[in-house]
């Protein structure tokens, strides 16, 4: 079950730490040795800044890797190089498996259900075809956007716990804009955002293992904490990645609140949080050198998650 | 603008079908030649699938093109063939493109404003990174889920209108799951897809061309015929993309109540109807062959809609 995989990994690496890989290719760590640039004319442009951002994706990851349990790809950043941007996110899902991390796809996919299974192959295990089985991303989880209703989760499910992974349904997200539906006022007097979170509990009560944690988590914008209270009260069970924290506005110190109330274990394990640009670009503030300055900000912000978790 | 474009070619064409390009690597028409499989070890079985399925979607594409304004792709079933699967669809955009044909991006995405800018530039008009200019898919529309609110939209409706191009909003889906959330009752007695169509028509009133449309779209599902006398009132600019006709249960003699109440041209443009299994499929009870049996029943749909918004 993905709750024991997630607090077996959290306590080894003491660790909740998220590094979010979403790589600006205006922002790239300066280049360590000219292989980064093979000559223009010899591949396309898509292939070229692929190869450079694929550089300076490794070097963060195994920057931080020592800090971190987890690393959360973001899609859009691959897709918008195309084809080898695919490629790149295949090689960096090894290359953190390859550093004991975990990974999270990051697709907030959501589709109707034949459409939803497709995605699922994608980013889980693979799908056979004629030509032979075309393996999947090998995603540890997956987030996804509930909107489309339960029947549209149900596959991204099936395929995450045939691979013992794990989902993370969209909850309450971490931007301003979060307040427009997801927090509109149901009849009931409660936002939405309560229903996806009842949602979260339901399915994921189907696969809780001896931790006590289950196989669906939530995305809860750590930008909103005044949230976290009630979203534990209705989701006691599943794992929260907390989003926003650092560049978007949230702080560690914050979010004392979404942890779980359970043995030490599973509640460490109960909370993910994740920072990306706070990371990345820890060295535009401090004058370091990237690597030192993202490894150091990875650190305090490690030891800060532990800490409140204690 | 957008509906400019879309009301000139649906009256060029007499057209508003749109063909669903989803492939299943197990359902493909047979090959042609022996060209379509490489020998086995050569490539990947990823690259092995994906050009069998290439072969296909060409085939089928040429075969109903006469009758579509549109072809629809899915994006979920190129992205299970990873890497090579991403090259497949920029080779369908430019393969539609060469027949006559816009382009419908379905990916039902929605993150984030830095990430769903990232998704836009993947999906229409690219980035310019140091490497030099990333082009992106050159979609004529792209769907997107509107649950992280309206900043969220935002930099796919900027970067569509850079490129002349237009935003489709989920609003009511074609799946039985739609009614989860999609129908909750809000605390003003509406259900919140009613709130996603007055942002369509919010933000496509800021485009809105001498025929009368706008360049924000709404995907409706055709299986729920009810909604859509109240949706049309809701969103009287808004291009409907009706989906779930055929396979899914969809009727087109139910979609009457859909289409604008506006001068002809517009009126025949404001409906989009899409169907994907029961063209690439109809060989299956007819019995002819496969790229016939997809023409007839393209040819159908087309005219059972044409008659409609007569």
């Amino acid at each position: 079950v993905f709750g024991e995989v997630l607090s077996g990994r959290v306590v080894e690496r003491e660790s909740q730490l998220v590094v979010g890989i979403d790589p600006d290719p205006w922002a790239l760590w300066p280049a360590p040795s000219e292989s980064r640039e093979p000559p223009a004319g010899t591949h396309s442009a898509a292939a070229r800044a692929t190869r450079a951002v694929l550089a300076h994706c490794r070097e963060l990851i195994d920057a931080v890797a020592p800090a971190c349990v987890a690393v959360k790809l973001q899609l859009a950043c691959f897709e918008r190089l195309q084809a080898p941007g695919w490629e790149a996110l295949r090689q960096l899902v090894d290359h953190a498996h390859g550093r004991g991390l975990l990974v999270i796809a990051d697709g907030k996919r959501g589709d109707v259900p034949a459409s939803a299974l497709a995605y699922a192959q994608a980013l889980y295990g693979g799908v056979r075809a004629a030509a032979g089985e075309v393996p999947g991303l090998g995603a540890d989880l997956a987030t996804v956007n509930p909107l489309l209703g339960a029947d549209a989760i149900d596959p991204f499910l099936s395929a995450a716990r045939a691979q013992g992974a794990g989902v993370i349904l969209l909850v309450r997200t971490s931007n301003p804009g979060a307040a427009d539906f997801e927090e509109a006022t149901l009849s009931d007097g409660r936002p939405l955002w309560e229903r996806f979170a009842r949602l979260v509990d339901e399915l994921g009560g189907e696969a809780v293992g001896a931790s006590g944690l289950s196989d669906v988590g939530a995305v809860m914008g750590a930008t909103a904490p005044a949230h976290l209270e009630r979203a534990r009260e209705l989701m006691p069970r599943a794992v929260f990645l907390l989003a926003g924290v650092g560049a978007q506005g949230g702080r560690v110190e914050e979010l004392g609140a979404a942890f779980a109330d359970a043995p030490t274990a599973a509640r460490r394990a109960s909370v993910l949080v994740t920072s990306s640009r706070s990371i990345a670009g820890a060295f535009a503030s401090t004058g370091e050198q990237p690597a030192r300055a993202a490894r150091a900000e990875a650190e305090r912000l490690r030891a800060a998650a532990w800490d409140l978790s204690g």
